[in-house]
């Protein structure tokens, strides 16, 4: 059976099938040989995620075949600001952290709740040890178009995110990453290096236009393949027309 | 866990997740609802098809959850002429009706090759009862377009297919639906009921443009929506961000 990718988020990952969305992009680019699987929660910060975590994914022992790929793309939301609109969904800095280690153990290990300590001497619970497990850092944020394009009625006149606190939450990201030993997209980095990122690559300041959309499905796409997931290593899910003889089809299709 | 349903065909399924098409506009429609699973195979006819079904889907045995639907939608290819390029591909006639009929009994009985007493002697092998099956037939053909847009090199100066000749296959399939008493999108009528059907819906006379991908959209949604499968009936995959109380998030994931 063909083997599948899962993407978890929030908005970002719930709208990425839309015209031109960095999950429909990856869909299309891996037609044939994997599957895409959108789990996108349109609000949601990786506190909720992790309430959600088990009622998301299949666990160990449910005997589903694991992912080969999960990208965990959390922290726009918890860098709304805990004093503006939104502060119901802030997560402190901290939290944020400690709650993508969480994500990354639970997939990795199915441990939730259990420690590390448990891990080493239960494999049996072990969910996806060889899964790719890749985080995304939140794309920066543009603040004025924020006010301008508020989802509900914002008197304060205040963005409910700033740039600057967006920022922490990538670092915080990037370094959880780092202390997982797992591959990370610093989306908020690279998307700042090209001067008019606020234009060309955010459509309401926050979510992303087609072309910060293909900025998502590149940086993604070159850490699946840095992971070995790539045209050339996947199998292509049965045979390809043109790889069936016109004078004997069957041929192709033997196992 | 989510459900899905599967969209299993030929590269009119192939390519239905590209800009527009009516794969992803069924993918966004049920957002949060259910998933949608491409099993399009280009070039493929029913024959090719019966051979690799059990490849693409899981068995009755397999435990996988069922599919709340599939879509079968074959019949382009069969329909190649079998005196012209792509004479491959052609399946006769009465062949075709009788290998849709053995895809639909496979998809819910699981037992090809066994018949229909079979069948009912033996519930344990039955694969997805429930499952809504719907066919679709075969777009409309442009011949001068498919003289205009060979594929491959075609010095015979004739259509690889005839409108005509596809209008037998859609007709087949049709009343393959009406035997096994289940719906059926009659794409080749339904098109030409507008008169510039062939610029209009198809971008090289046999695949579908942007507008002729909102026609299967629209038409596919419309028989799932009369099976039950609609936005009011399936369950929102967690709750939606506006469904969270603002004072006591926790609230909406206690299960």
């Amino acid at each position: 059976m063909r083997p599948k990718i899962y993407l978890f988020g929030d908005s970002i990952t719930e709208f990425s099938f839309d015209d031109g969305g960095w999950g429909v992009s990856l869909a299309n680019h891996f037609s044939r040989r994997l599957d895409v699987v959108l789990r996108g929660y349109s609000g949601y910060n990786t506190r909720w995620a992790l309430k959600v975590l088990d009622r998301v994914f299949p666990t160990a022992e449910s005997g589903a075949a694991p992912p080969l790929a999960v990208s965990v793309f959390f922290g726009a939301n918890d860098a709304c600001l805990p004093d503006r609109r939104g502060a119901f969904q802030h997560v402190p800095l901290d939290e944020y952290k400690q709650n993508l280690h969480s994500i990354v153990s639970s997939l990795k290990d199915d441990t939730l709740g259990y420690g590390r300590a448990w891990t080493l001497v239960s494999a049996c619970l072990k969910r996806w040890p060889k899964a790719l497990i890749l985080l995304i850092t939140p794309p920066p944020v543009d603040e004025d178009a924020r006010i301008r394009h508020p989802y509900v009625e914002n008197p304060s006149g205040l963005s409910e995110r700033t740039n600057e606190a967006v920022g922490c939450f990538a670092k915080a990201c990037v370094k959880t990453a780092g202390e997982c030993g797992i591959p990370v997209v610093d989306l908020w980095t690279r998307m700042q290096q090209y001067p008019d990122w606020r234009k060309a690559y955010l459509s309401d300041g926050l979510h992303l236009s087609q072309e910060g959309n293909k900025v998502v499905f590149e940086e993604v796409l070159k850490k699946l393949n840095e992971g070995g997931l790539s045209l050339e290593n996947l199998e292509v899910d049965l045979p390809l027309f043109s790889d069936i003889d016109p004078g004997d089809p069957f041929k192709a299709f033997q196992q």
